[in-house]
């Protein structure tokens, strides 16, 4: 099977009905197409239709190949502001964008951000171009909370091995938020994490739950019921997730660049798989096959996820 | 201490600044009165006001008495085709319009009501007055969803002791609900109707936690995340619930006589509380002190929750 | 050019990859049909698509005609408690239903309607299944106004020829209104009913304009300005209407029946639309060509606008 | 008659129940104070309160005094980063918080402000700092779009004497946008304005009335109906915009300096009000009759509207 679903490409050829791109155009790639007949895309959340045909996920093969094709209206044009190296990064940062409309973070916010992997560090970045004025990054590594905070965080945490609310009054006593945070974004599927983000989270607060893990773990419902908190699932991403991606990258809102430790030929993939495997490397690109590696002008390329 | 949250009564004085009410007045007693200052009040969440002052909630007494002082704006007056009697049942009707509101009910849409008990029953009475087509009744005892049945539910489930996954496919056959139902509410507070709801809930559906229970529970947490299910609790009640609980009622829109099981004298009071208690009724009213008893016109009344 | 829009029919035919329906359903027809890939369509607003392709809209041709080829999503099955001639009717009750959620009626809400034509009719009916409880239908004509107290209204007004302060006035005094509506729907696009609306709505209300009329008008801006108003235009249907149109029909909540006039012959055409131009008749239903007129057995129907 | 609603001051003196503020404290101060019963304030529009006392506004004095007497919670303390000076322009900063918030500004839209005027100026910046990639300003006077590209908008465009439609077409070829602004924002009250606001808007798009001007004017109500276009009022502010100005100015996300031209003893407060009359300046701030000038150290002002 075939893996790759962060990708940004070259068009070489365009169906005659496409009227949106040309042959040479730089795009990104959202790697999923759905039906465009249930009820789900007809009603705009087409990130939860039941036929989609997804990348890389079985039974289909991914993006990490020669050439691909896809409905013109699932490739991006990039402008000219945004490199290819960009372009493979927009995936993971429509992930955090759609995450962070989720949770509907808006200015002036407080907003906890568990988990300072990639999908974390961009959410922080993602929130602050939202205007969120206060970004707290919580993990366990120092390093990444190093990087978080170089990155788009105003505050970190450390996560400690200790009762969950008490992790949680020590976020808020760092961030300086008595009356807690307004929004909470669990972007690391961990357990202890989600347990302390229902105490991080403010009356009538909201949190969003965009990290992988555990299909079942302790909760503290009543936290939910309490405290009126709006709690929210986050899946891929979907209508305008792409374009905003897009938009915050040429406007110089989210750097994206900063995630890319290195460009690896396509014949040295596995190395890279190895290196990103081993939490050495944030995000390392992949060369197409029919691609020298040139710096920015490479023109076609898949991030490991 | 003295109980009582759900009541209602004759005006006997006003204050001179009062404008809405005069002395003779019928009433449903809103039993909450918020600081009116804090974030949460001016921003029309006052149910999450910190400062609440909440009848027979410690430290404070409860509306079981001849007389209560309340603020005008908190006093709501009942239309003549509302009576006594049912002006006291305003406090639960409102509890269900909120959380209704919190799942944003809306026309058309299929809901699920975990727990059949006076919050439940009323739930199902206002998602139907909301617009709702489906209304599903659970419960673990059959004569109350014999009782949902007649009184709004158009399909009901015996709760078995099998896996929440299994009930929750159960419950979706009964109602033909093959994608799983628009909104779900717990009413219950038990542990295995919570996590059912998460499994009876469609794709991009809203669940909310109304009924009190254990603070923390094992939960499905990626059933959430991966169908973005929007999960809501439910305090109390808020800005217009009362005035909404009143119209329905006037409009015949919910029955919330069938609820009362019978009035008694106010030195009775303590064996009203032992009938509920052994789930024997639903709810009793309790006549003020100073009134006698004389059906409709009982002009002070209390019902233990 | 042939005209039709507001049709029903059986399925004579259905291609090999539609699993939603089989030769012999019965189903009401959606008449237009988006492009699926553009902005608006991806994003849950199909109605606004720039490339929507709506029957007897020029340069395309309409439905009434003796077969219609649709694509299977945009033909949506009776069940059996509707009748062909009220799936004739789905589509100006769509309209409606489209009206009340750009306006987002709520349980409990004041409405006022100007106009009591087939659309404001409509207006009123799913005004109150959505749980209005003072819907006020206002027109110039009293037999409007007197049917519209049969059908949904539970107040009317006779627009006079006065100032649109006046007719306000007189309106909100009729309704029992003193605080201006929560609601208020211009289904008659006439100039001074537009006005009216304005003073009629309440500080922070909702007006929408679902009737078509002059481009420009006299507007007072000023009331939208200092009263927080939220004006919205409505056009056409779009995702969920049509569902939620036929759903309130076969839960009984909307009476379609009580506007057909009648049915003729396909060869009798020209004179329903005559009567209707007339003013004479609401809606005549007009049988398919290869159709006998047997009552509800009617198996194929366009109504005139 | 006594002026002034846009000011700042120092706490010389709390009631014994103020728990917030303490002598010496700055702050800046909301000069409406609302009856905090009423529906719109229980609902969190306290704005919309019918029984709102404002400053200056008649039979109100304002603010143009040595003391003025404040309820606690409308007295909002300035952090160190922001000076008294900037405290006084929070009230025009909260106008435009409250006009974006009406527009639902969010992060990747295109925005276009009719009016470079204090108001305008300050709602372009805003909806930077929301998010918005593209702001374009409007204006009759070339000095005013020099200022406005100066402090935030991307383009500008000098109105011409054309028919509205006009406009609108060089608006949006100036800014890229041949599909319509997503946010048109009236701040100038003018008529040609706000009928080149309903062409520059795009389908589905937002358009909100910030700005004062004659109450009736004549107004394509076609292109909002059939655009589908969302039309809201903004009056003043309400809960939450004065912290989230106060936020903006603190995180440096909006330089409310720039507007201000000078500060005047109260003695020459005439000459103050002559000069911005003549439109020679936009802001001047007046210190209180109990202060002396000096600088920063400014201990209350006042600015002229």
């Amino acid at each position: 099977m075939v893996l790759g679903h962060e990708s940004a490409g070259t068009v070489v050829e365009a169906g005659a009905a496409v009227a949106t791109l040309k042959v040479g155009d730089r795009v990104a790639l959202e790697p999923g197409y759905p039906c465009r007949r249930c009820r789900a895309c007809l009603g705009g959340h087409y990130n939860l239709c039941p036929d989609m045909v997804f990348a890389a996920t079985p039974p289909y093969d991914g993006t990490l190949a020669g050439f691909w094709a896809a409905p013109a209206d699932f490739c991006y044009r990039l402008p000219d502001a945004v490199s290819l190296q960009e372009g493979a990064l927009i995936e993971p940062l429509a992930v955090a964008v759609h995450i962070a409309r989720q949770a509907q973070v808006s200015p002036g916010q407080s907003v906890v951000v568990m988990g300072a992997g990639p999908v974390g560090l961009l959410v922080g970045a993602v929130a602050r171009a939202f205007g969120a004025t206060t970004v707290v990054a919580v993990d366990i590594v120092p390093s990444k909370l190093e990087f978080a905070t170089s990155f788009a965080a105003t505050h970190t945490y450390l996560s400690q091995r200790v009762a969950p609310e008490e992790n949680a009054r020590n976020i808020l006593a760092e961030a300086g938020l008595p009356a807690g945070a307004d929004v909470v974004i669990d972007a690391s599927g961990a357990e202890p994490s989600i347990q302390a983000s229902l105490h991080v989270v403010r009356v009538g607060g909201t949190y969003v739950q965009g990290g992988m893990g555990k299909p079942d773990i302790t909760f503290p419902i009543m936290a939910l019921c309490l405290k009126e908190v709006t709690a929210r699932g986050s899946f891929r991403y979907g209508s305008g997730d792409y374009k905003l991606a897009i938009d915050l990258v040429a406007a110089g809102r989210v750097d994206v660049k900063r995630l890319i430790d290195g460009v690896v030929a396509f014949k040295d993939a596995e190395e890279a798989f190895r290196k990103v495997h081993e939490g050495k490397v944030i995000k390392i690109l992949i060369a197409g096959p029919n691609e020298k590696i040139d710096g920015d002008k490479l023109d076609a390329a898949a991030a490991p996820a």
